[in-house]
C-alpha cells in the first residue's frame, strides 16, 4: 500500500459529516499507528447548501457520487447514505469492482447484499467493512471474527437498537405513553423525526441479527422469514406490571443454532429486573455472546449516535491502513454454510398474556380452560379488576409452551364478546 | 508467509495441555478461516510423565525448551511457562530473534520486559501477541489496539482477576471467612493450591493494569511505584457492613491519565450493588474504557481458566496467520511516549473507615476531632456496640480526602490505647 492515500466520503448527514471532521482532526494519530497520511480528496451528498454541524471544502463536492470514480483516484471509500439498495448499492459495487476499499455503518446493505458484496470484495481482493452497521461503537464484528475466531459459537442475543431501548427505559422512569416518549426520542435525536418505523417495529435489529448470524456461524447471510416484532403495541400498562413482577421489557435480537439449524427473531421480551441485559437502559447496546471455550462474553456501549459510529468506521479504517486484508464475513463467502431455517412454530417460550375482559362470572374459566385445553399450565395469574368501568385485567405467566400451540390457543380470543381486545403477548427470556 | 505452519508450545501445564488440544481439534476450522495448515512440532516441559488431561506425542517432546530452536523449524511460538524472567524471557528473546513469532499469556513477562520485547519483535518483524495475559478470553487488548483505536481513551478500569472477584464473592454469599473461602478456592482451582500471594495481594492485576495503560495511552510500560493493595485484610465483617450499606467490596484495577500523567492502582474499592461492576460476581472479568468519541465501552468475560485463555490464545494465532503484523503495542516502540507519574498522595477518594475500639467515654470525640483538625468530613457514621466485650465498631463514610491527608490523620490511631488496633481502610469508588 502507498503511503499517502486518498479518501472519499459519500453521503453527509449526521454520520459523513462527524466523520469528515475526525478524519481531519485524526489525521496524527492516525499516521502514528499505521504509518500512513490519508487526504480526503472527495465528498458527496445530495445537497451542498445544507447546513451541517462541520464545513465542507466546496472544490472537493460531488453532487453525483458516481462521478467520483472518473475524476478521482481514490484508495478508501466511505458510504454513509444508508439505503438498502438503489446509490447506496451502486456506489459500493461500482468502488470494489475498481479495488476500492469499502467502509460503511449501512445495516440495511449490508444484511440485504452482504453475500453478494463481499464475494466482490474477495475477487478484487479489496475490504469490505461494516463494524459500524451493527451496534453503534462496540467492536462486535471485530471480536467474533478476531477477538473470539476459533470459539464455536451458539448463541449471539442482546439489545440491538437504541431508540426502542431508551423508549422503553424511559417510559419505566417517566411513566408516559409511548406515543408521548416516541415524541421526546424525536426531539432528543434518538428516534428518526420522519419515519421511525424502522427502528420501533424490528426491522433495524433485525438486519443487525442477520449480520452477527453469518459472523458467528460462519454462514451466509440469510434471507429465512423469521418473527420479527417491535415496541409499538407495548403499552404503559405492560410496563408497570412487568415492575410489579421485577421484571422489565427489552427488545431483543437473538440468533441462535437449534439443531444446527438457524433462528433469528426480533421482539420485545421479559427479563428480571436482576439480569445483567434488564439493566442496560437508555440507549446503550449490549450483546452477549456464548462460545466454546471461552464461555459467556459481554460488550456493551453506546449503540448509535455520529461519536460511536464513527469510532468504529475509523476502527476499520485502521484495519485496512494496517494492512489487514480480509474475508469481509470472516470465511471466503465461497466456503460460508447455507444454514436451514428452524421452524417458528416450534419457538418455545414462557408467555406473559394480558386479557382485558368483562367483569363477569365464567370469563376467568373461559380462558383457564382454554389454556387446559392446549396443556398450556399456568405459573402466575393476576386479577385486577376495574369497578368502575366494569372490567377487569388479567395476566397470565404461563409454563413454557411452543409459538404454534400458542397461536392456536389463543386465536379462539380475537372474537369473543367478553373479552374486549385480543390479549397482549410478551415473551419470558430463557 | 507459507501455507504450512510449524508450531512449538513450550510449557504444558494447565494451559499450554488445553491448548495443544484446541490446536489439535481445531485445525480444520483454523484452515477454513486462514487458508493455512498448522502443524505442531515441538512441545515442551519439565516432566514428560506428569500427568496431564491430554497425551502429549513424545516424538516432539522437549526437555529443554532452547533445544527446540537447534532441532525444529518453528514459525510460531507460544509460550505458556508463566515465569517474569528466566526460561521465560529467553525462550521468548531468543524466538523473536529467530525471526519466529511468538504468543504468550504471559502477564509478568509482559509487564515488566514488554518494552523490550516489542522492540526485539519489531525489529525482527515478527509479532509479539499477548492477548491471554489480560482478562483471559476478554478481547479487551485487540479491542483497545484494533476497535477503538483512534478513541482518546481517558480511562480504563475493572475486576482483572477472577481469583480475588471469586473470593469475595463467595465471602458474601456464603457468610464465611477469608480463609476459608481461600481453601474452597483452591479446591475449586481459582486459586493456586501452593502459592496463591500473587493474585491475593493485587500484584496479578496490577500486571494487567500496566499492559492495559501501555495500550491505551499509546505509552511505554511504565516501571513507576504505584499504589496496590489486595485483599487479605479484607474481613467478612467489612463484607457484612458493606451489605447492609448497599455497597460490594471489589478488588479494581484502574489506569487514568489525570492531568496527562498515569496513574495505575490496584485496591479494594466499595461499589454500589445497584452499579454495573458491583453486579460482576464469581470468577468473571470486566473491563470498563472511556473514551472520546466513542463513550464508555464494556467488556465482560470469563477472566481464568484454560478456556478462556485458550481461546485468547487461538485468536493471536488466527490474527498470525491472516498475515495481520504489527506493533506488539499499538504502535512502534520508539514512537510511544514516557508519561509521567501522578503523584500518589493526591489521589482523592472518599472512605470508609472501620475503627474497633474500647466502649469508653471520649473516644468517639477523639476520633471525630482527630478527622476534623484534618479537614476531614463525616457523610455517615455508624456506632456499633458489643457489651459483652466492652468494645465497639465505629463505621465512619468520609467525604472526599486525600491520601497523603488521610495517611497524616490516621497515623495517630497506630498506638492508641482506646484504638484496639489501626483502622480498616477502603476506597469508595468515584
Amino acid at each position: 500500500m502507498k503511503n499517502i492515500i486518498n479518501i472519499a466520503v459519500v453521503g453527509l448527514g449526521q454520520v459523513g459529516i462527524y466523520l469528515l471532521n475526525e478524519l481531519n482532526t485524526k489525521k496524527k494519530d492516525i499516521e502514528l499507528k499505521t504509518g500512513k497520511k490519508i487526504n480526503v480528496v472527495a465528498v458527496s451528498a445530495k445537497n451542498i447548501k445544507k447546513k451541517r454541524q462541520f464545513k465542507v471544502n466546496n472544490k472537493i463536492f460531488f453532487k453525483n457520487p458516481l462521478e467520483i470514480f472518473n475524476k478521482k483516484k481514490v484508495d478508501i471509500l466511505f458510504e454513509a447514505i444508508g439505503l438498502a439498495d438503489g446509490i447506496s448499492k451502486k456506489v459500493v459495487e461500482t468502488a470494489l469492482k475498481k479495488k476500492i476499499h469499502v467502509i460503511t455503518p449501512n445495516k440495511a446493505l449490508i444484511s440485504k447484499h452482504g453475500n453478494y458484496l463481499a464475494k466482490i470484495a474477495e475477487l478484487n481482493n479489496v475490504n469490505l467493512e461494516f463494524e459500524a452497521s451493527v451496534a453503534g461503537g462496540i467492536p462486535i464484528l471485530r471480536t467474533i471474527k478476531e477477538g473470539l475466531a476459533t470459539n464455536k459459537i451458539s448463541k449471539v442475543y442482546g439489545i440491538l437498537n437504541g431508540t426502542t431501548n431508551y423508549i422503553l427505559s424511559e417510559m419505566e422512569s417517566s411513566n408516559q405513553s409511548f406515543k408521548d416518549v416516541l415524541k421526546k426520542a424525536q426531539k432528543l435525536g434518538y428516534a428518526e423525526p420522519g419515519n421511525p418505523k424502522f427502528d420501533l417495529n424490528g426491522f433495524d435489529a433485525f438486519a443487525k441479527v442477520r449480520i452477527l448470524s453469518a459472523l458467528a456461524f460462519n454462514s451466509k447471510i440469510s434471507k429465512h422469514k423469521c418473527l420479527m416484532e417491535g415496541i409499538e403495541k407495548i403499552e404503559l400498562k405492560d410496563i408497570k406490571i412487568a415492575n410489579q413482577l421485577d421484571l422489565r421489557i427489552k427488545l431483543l435480537g437473538i440468533s441462535e443454532l437449534k439443531n444446527n439449524q438457524l433462528f433469528e427473531t426480533v421482539h420485545p421480551c421479559l427479563v428480571s429486573k436482576k439480569s445483567y441485559i434488564g439493566n442496560v437502559t437508555g440507549v446503550m447496546n449490549a450483546v452477549i455472546t456464548e462460545g466454546k471455550p471461552v464461555g459467556e462474553s459481554i460488550l456493551q456501549g453506546e449503540g448509535a449516535g455520529p461519536g460511536p459510529t464513527s469510532s468504529a468506521l475509523l476502527s476499520d479504517l485502521l484495519s485496512i491502513l494496517r494492512g489487514n486484508i480480509k474475508n469481509p464475513l470472516g470465511v471466503s463467502v465461497s466456503k460460508l454454510k447455507l444454514l436451514k431455517n428452524y421452524n417458528i412454530n416450534n419457538y418455545v417460550n414462557s408467555l406473559y398474556l394480558r386479557f382485558e375482559v368483562k367483569d363477569k362470572p365464567g370469563v376467568l374459566s373461559q380462558i383457564t380452560n382454554r389454556l387446559a385445553k392446549y396443556k398450556i399450565s399456568v405459573k402466575r395469574l393476576i386479577q385486577t379488576p376495574d369497578k368502575k368501568n366494569n372490567k377487569a385485567t388479567i395476566i397470565i405467566i404461563t409454563h413454557k409452551t411452543s409459538e404454534l400451540n400458542c397461536s392456536n390457543c389463543l386465536s379462539i380470543f380475537k372474537s369473543n364478546k367478553n373479552i374486549l381486545k385480543p390479549p397482549a403477548l410478551i415473551r419470558l427470556l430463557g
